[in-house]
């Protein structure tokens, strides 16, 4: 398995002190996904995407992946992910071939639709809100009455789980909670969506309720963070940082609890109600 | 044109008390780039990519994304950069058409080879780099001996030009400076990688010497990041965040100088020297 860090010697520059030093980098690794049958099966193979992200739980992220995206539309459609062997050498473990149920065909045309959601549906803020909602069968529970506290504690508790970040400074991280705030996943990614989308595979794989979870991301809450936690069905997401206009009007037609700025005591709420405005 | 922030009514809680606020947000809306020629030409015009941005100097971002991603070698193969009018009335102003001069025809195969260039010469970082040098004509210039302080203080000459960053908190941005360190262009956008293409398409629509410029971006340096810089020429890259270690690859590998974790009076140099180790 590839490495998520990488040892590199750096000069490290102080109040106009230079000295060699020794430090981690955080991987940057090019990952193809690609779409299949069994291995037996003949059938062609669909090359779906690359993403350049830190090697670990890459099957996870091909899971979240096609989850989110829309590619798939229940966890059980993948039988299994598993690296593809026929790369040059240098390649390997960073290909991987998700493998659909034997009577599931793969149509090109239904992820070409899905996939490219901004695209094949009308270039503006409406239309790629309407692309998401077409797409999700059921609406998220609402997340109810909510204590504050239990909401600033998770970054702490993110942070204190976040080993990569520990050595490198320079990951982003996404991390599952149950309605306790007890931590249930966390992925660690150079980008932001892959993190999102490894810690939703890995619970899809484990069968985590989804809809019964909170998700906190460690940057700002974009479109397709929030996009992706609508189509999972998670009903409540944090983020340390601010969310984008789309982001909070998507969150807000999808029935989404949208928390920003989340820093020591205090949290912005930006769509939805976490109930503590009841007497 | 599209305004860059927008208002919102949000609940703001401090240590469990909350209160109604109003609040702005960071626009994100999708913009399309289309390739074509004159509009009485005629001849198909292609639609070439999608892109989450925040609005304005979005003729900037389409000039910087196409030269920075290989779809032109040279900025005067485009004519201008104009709005779409044929679009619905929710689209309007979300989609470009860059022409092209009219000698010059549109080779969809020629920018699906320099696009995706993960994707079209194998999975690994050595692939990923090679295709950008494949891309790169000219080698970047040494940027040579530097004084620490003309690099720790480039970060607060960008801040304080940042004026969306001041309003919203959730932007990115990516500055040039000239070797004196006078800022020259400034560009905010929800997308880090929009912020580097709307600096870059304004250099060269003013046909500044990016070959004797300094970027700095204010978050990570990842590779698509460097990838940018080098196809642009610009000697020396400046990040406030870490880079990751296909960034620091690339960027050793092209002559980039990469600085990474500029804050204060410290920094690292992670590739190429600034000649600061000079006597």
């Amino acid at each position: 398995m590839r490495a998520p860090v990488a040892p590199v010697t750096i000069t490290r520059v102080q109040a106009g002190h230079d000295e060699e030093s020794k430090d981690l980098l955080v991987v940057e690794e090019p990952l193809e996904i690609r779409l299949g049958h069994g291995p037996l099966d003949g059938r062609a193979e669909f090359r779906l995407s690359v993403t350049m992200r830190t090697p670990g739980h890459d099957a996870d992220l091909a899971l979240g992946f096609l989850f989110t995206e829309g590619i798939i539309g229940m966890a059980d459609e993948v039988v299994r992910v598993v690296p593809c062997e026929q790369v040059k050498e240098e390649e390997r473990g960073n290909v991987l071939r998700a493998e659909l149920r034997p009577e599931l065909m793969i149509d090109p045309e239904r992820w070409h639709r899905n996939f490219y959601t901004t695209s094949s549906c009308g270039v503006c803020g409406k239309s790629s809100i309407d692309a998401v909602h077409a797409h999700c069968a059921r609406p998220l529970r609402p997340w109810g009455a909510v204590d504050p506290e239990s909401i600033t504690a998770l970054p702490e508790r993110m942070r204190e789980a976040q080993t990569v970040f520990r050595h490198t400074g320079g990951i982003h991280a996404a991390a599952l909670f149950d309605r306790d705030g007890a931590l249930l996943v966390l992925r660690e990614d150079v980008g932001r969506h892959n993190a999102v989308d490894k810690v939703i595979g890995a619970a899809l794989r484990d069968r985590l309720p989804l809809e019964e979870c909170m998700l906190l991301v460690s940057g700002r809450a974009g479109f397709e963070l929030v996009q992706k936690c609508v189509v999972a069905g998670i009903p409540l997401m944090a983020a340390v940082g601010a969310p984008s206009s789309l982001a909070v009007n998507l969150a807000r037609s999808a029935g989404l609890s949208l928390v920003g700025f989340l820093r020591g005591e205090r949290f912005n709420i930006y769509a939805g109600s976490l109930g503590s405005q009841a007497p």
